[in-house]
This record gives C-alpha cells, sequence and structure tokens, in this order.
C-alpha cells in the first residue's frame, strides 16, 4: 500500500491543477508529506524544464514546486491544527495570495529536486508557509508563500468526490 | 515580415528556457515587445495550464510569464541604455535573481493574457523590473523581478549563433 500524499486528499474538483493535481495528465503531479514537522516534495523534473542555460532547471518549475508544495503544506498543517485527519469534511483547499524566490545557485536539472517546507505561522485562513530547496547536496532556492484557504461558497457543495 | 521579439535575439545557446526558448518546443515560447516605455508579452494560456480550480491559470504559469518577460525586458532595457542594437555583440542574457508575484483575482483561462514589465531601477548588472498581469480587462496580478546579467564567463565563446 502507497501512503498517501497532501494533494491525493483534494476532492476531484480542486485537482486538476497543472502544478498538483493528480487529474491532470499533462501536469507535474507533484506529492507532499509530512517528515515530521516539516513537508516534502521530491520531484524529478523533465528535460524539456531546462531553464536560461542548458542543464539547469527552469526557474518557472521551481517557482511552480514551491508554489504547490506550500498550498498542500498549508492544508495539512490546518488539518493538523483542527486535530482532523486528512480528506475529513469539510475539505481545505489553499490559493496563493503571495510567492516570493530567491534563486541561490543554479538547480542542477539531471537529478532529483528536493523542496522541504515549514510553516512559519497561521494567521486566520492565512497561513504562510518557507521553503528550501535542494538539489546536487545544496539548497539552491528559498521560497516564501502566503496561502489563503479558498472559502466555502467558492468550494462545490460535494466535495466528498 | 514579422517584428522579432527580445527572446529572438537571444543566442541559440541561451534559447532552450521553458518559458521564452525558441528553441525549446515543448516550452511556452513566450515573445515580448517594446510598447513605448512598457515592454509587453500577450500569451494565450493552453487549457493543460489550469490552476487550483477550473477555469483560471495556473499561479506557476503566471509566474514564469511574469519571470520570462522581466528577464527579456532587463535584457531590452540594457541594450538601450547602452545604445545598442538588439542582438549585437557581446549577446546579453539575464538570470532570476529573486521574484516576487502578488495575485490580486483568479486569472481567466479561456482567453488573452497580457503581461506589461516597466524597469524600476537599474543598478550595475542588476535590473529591477515590475510588471502587471492583465486578463479579462482586470490586473489580475503583479510582479517584481531582480534580474542579474549572465557573466562572460558563462557565455560561451561563440555567442553569434
Amino acid at each position: 500500500m502507497t501512503k498517501k500524499a497532501f494533494q491525493d486528499y483534494y476532492p476531484d474538483y480542486f485537482s486538476h491543477c497543472y502544478g498538483c493535481g493528480r487529474l491532470n495528465e499533462h501536469g507535474l503531479q507533484i506529492k507532499s508529506y509530512w517528515d515530521g514537522e516539516e513537508s516534502v516534495c521530491i520531484h524529478i523534473p523533465k528535460p524539456c524544464y531546462t531553464g536560461g542555460a542548458p542543464g539547469y532547471a527552469y526557474g518557472g518549475l521551481i517557482a511552480s514546486l514551491i508554489d504547490c508544495h506550500s498550498m498542500g503544506t498549508a492544508a495539512a498543517a490546518t488539518y493538523r491544527a483542527e486535530n482532523r485527519e486528512m480528506g475529513t469534511q469539510p475539505a481545505l483547499r489553499f490559493m496563493t495570495a503571495s510567492l516570493h524566490v530567491d534563486y541561490l545557485l543554479p538547480t542542477p536539472l539531471d537529478g532529483q529536486i528536493e523542496i522541504r517546507g515549514k510553516v512559519k505561522g497561521v494567521n486566520g485562513r492565512k497561513v504562510v508557509v518557507e521553503s528550501r530547496l535542494l538539489a546536487g547536496g545544496k539548497v539552491c532556492a528559498r521560497g516564501e508563500v502566503v496561502a489563503v484557504q479558498v472559502p466555502q461558497h467558492l468550494t462545490p457543495a460535494d466535495t466528498k468526490k
């Protein structure tokens, strides 16, 4: 049995995202999990996601991974804070209010990328997630993302699907 | 005769980027132009670039468009500042030092996206570009990107290609 990722608990309606939707066959389909107090996502980029210089990952891919991993972390952290199992109703889904990425080093494209997230703060329906992106044993980027919970009135009635 | 975009002047070596490389057949191949003091990029997103909610564009796509359009703007602005025609040697190419995006409104996926950039400041080899992303007649996102010129020693000797 394979452990379910944060994104596997999203209702179908919210599962078409290019970055993290399990129902988007063209997308990145990232998967995030808890590792103690940190969340972790491992991603092996396809060669087409090259950046400005050959051999290095595209900055937009790095931003995308940090974005979606942070949204998943915000949802998982909120379930935790509410002492609820992931996937219980009402479903939690976050959207990005702001995204900041500092690119510290070029990220090699020919290996595994690891993004590790940490909840920096929760303020009502707003969760701030900071993260670092590692490749080749080095921190190549840092992210800070403000996630805001999608309001219930924008969530379809039947989110059990 | 079609007017050449900023990205059409990048040397081949720097033209494989997923966001703006004209030689990346899988990528977005964005095109940026001057419109007076502003730079403009029009992009029609493919349906696969859906975001967290159906019908809206992926935040990672928005970040990617802002990122690559800002890199192009930084290069074009530096050619202008040096009173040089685009494409003259030595070739100019920028990489992203930091990227910040504020998502103001959901961006509709079923139409045209316009990104308009403006150079906020130049400090040596560093150029700050601010931009706004418009769709459906509204400003849906704002970006601020710090671009840094790729050093000559990382640029291949023959950049005339």
